[in-house]
């Protein structure tokens, strides 16, 4: 029994985007910057890899620095982390006083913390680097909002990529349900933790029957720099949007396996195993001035394939 | 006595020519790089000063990163030397072979080299790092057409400017007195290095007779970091140009002292103590959406200013 017309309510989704900054690759072009991109989950910013010349595309896609306090690094190669020092002395000169975390593999306190120790001396906040192993799938990172997984990738060196789950949104309370039972203020976080209510004759009105449900949890894989690993698909079981780094076509198979990096079909089957719902691809050699042909050998493998390309946003 | 009616070569002047990739000042900004530029002397490349994102600024002034063998940094402030590591391994990518010679202040070494040997390993190139004494006045490179001096400058750091004095280039010798003196071949390198000619009759036909001299050699200062510095006025005497940096207005003279930078009207002032033909400001603070008020101010002083931008090639 259903004491309430069900009601419809329009509420805004949580913020889930994620914005590319950058998905080129390696050698510089003036069609891709290196690899960045920004996830903003409930307006909280996360910068993923950092590039050389993050600072200014970060500044060219209004992203103020100083919302960004959390970045992660898939490994050390200079097209994914060359935009640090710069990233960070800026930070100093704007007054920066919260400390800014910064999570990868395990060199990159040792790489980093000397650059810092010079350029970056007298600076009023704290540079906190998280070591993580690359070859484990754990949580890194946790806030109210989302945990933050590694990726075990295979690439060359070191390199993982970051896995991002959405917590669960308790569920809304519903309003007529409030005066109809004569819900006590004290009651109402419970029953959006889950709890039954129990009128004053004794009357058990259930959870579900006082709630609305919120969107379920959303997540978002980023996986670059990597060759071809399927038994990733579990990990990344049902993933929103992942994001796969897709450096070759076809033609250059041999080529891209060599040097640890996929193939765009090889990107496509990566979504096809994990079910995941949408695939966006990036990390384009700079060979191809028309990405095209990489966007069309995934859509044949994984038809809901679209090309990154900068200040691009995706809302999950 | 001129045997010779004079004739008027028009001939190509060897190229002297300054290309600015950035000039904005230590907060990057969307409408400014940081410092750097090329120098253009007769087709060879020097590199000034490499702040994070000149690889790509090379790239997009079709200025193709081989070209380059030589770099000049005036400081270890990072708009002025970030740049470095993804130019360097961006060239090692590209197959160079060819050693990349970079001169600055006296830790540069020790600032890049643990990177370089992290990030560039296995580089089929070697950078050789030039300590500068960034408090003398002293050549600190020479080739057959430039001869490139140390500028001390006073900053919060060891700074130094560089100065490019072309080498004078040798009298073109005039064709129709080697018809008319039967001058032999093998006389024509002493007369163009001075000699005068002795005909077999024992005439002494003067080496001015027999030559067109060329264009007087040129000199490019550049200037920055620094506060205003008079005693420098002699060492940059009568340069053709001079690029000095400008980071601030009037009304900002007394921050501009205490962070060791110049106003307009003192890069001026420089220019004119050193009957400078011509003065480029550059370096400007990113609080100048406009930078005409440092252009007028500089002017006010010596009229033949121009406000530096990027992409912008300076013809000596």
């Amino acid at each position: 029994m259903t004491v309430f017309t069900p009601i419809i309510y329009i509420r805004a989704v949580e913020k889930f985007e994620v914005t590319i900054l950058g998905c080129g690759s390696a050698l510089p072009t003036l069609r891709h910057n290196g690899s960045a991109q920004i996830v903003n989950i409930r307006e909280k910013y996360f910068l993923v890899d950092c590039a050389e010349g993050t600072q200014v595309h970060l500044r060219s896609n209004h992203i103020h620095l100083s919302r960004m306090n959390t970045i992660f690094i898939s490994h050390l190669h200079g097209d994914h982390c060359f935009g640090l020092p710069g990233l960070i002395s800026t930070q100093g000169l704007l007054g920066r006083t919260a400390p800014l975390h910064i999570y990868g593999p395990e060199d990159i306190e040792g790489v980093f913390r000397p650059l810092l120790d010079y350029f970056c001396n007298g600076m009023e906040f704290e540079v906190v680097f998280h070591p993580v192993d690359t070859h484990q799938f754990l949580p890194v990172y946790e806030d109210r909002s989302v945990t933050v997984y590694s990726i075990p990738l295979k690439h060359r060196i070191r390199c993982c990529g970051y896995l991002f789950k959405e917590k669960p949104l308790l569920p809304h309370i519903r309003r007529e349900a409030i005066e109809h039972y004569q819900i006590p203020v004290s009651q109402i976080n419970n029953i959006k933790a889950g709890a039954d209510f129990v009128t004053n004759e004794g009357v058990v009105v259930p959870h579900s029957e006082l709630v609305i449900q919120r969107e379920p949890p959303r997540s978002y894989a980023y996986c670059s720099d990597t060759m071809f690993k399927p038994e990733n698909a579990e990990l990344l079981h049902g993933v929103n949007l992942l994001y796969h780094e897709a450096t070759f076509a076809d033609a250059e198979e041999k080529l891209c396996a060599r040097v640890f990096h996929s193939t765009a079909r090889q990107a496509a089957q990566m979504a096809q195993l994990s079910h995941a719902q949408r695939l966006v691809i990036g990390h384009f050699s700079s060979r191809y001035e028309d990405e095209n042909i990489l966007l069309k050998e995934a859509q044949s493998v994984f038809p809901n394939t679209i090309l990154a390309h900068e200040k691009m946003t995706i809302t999950l």
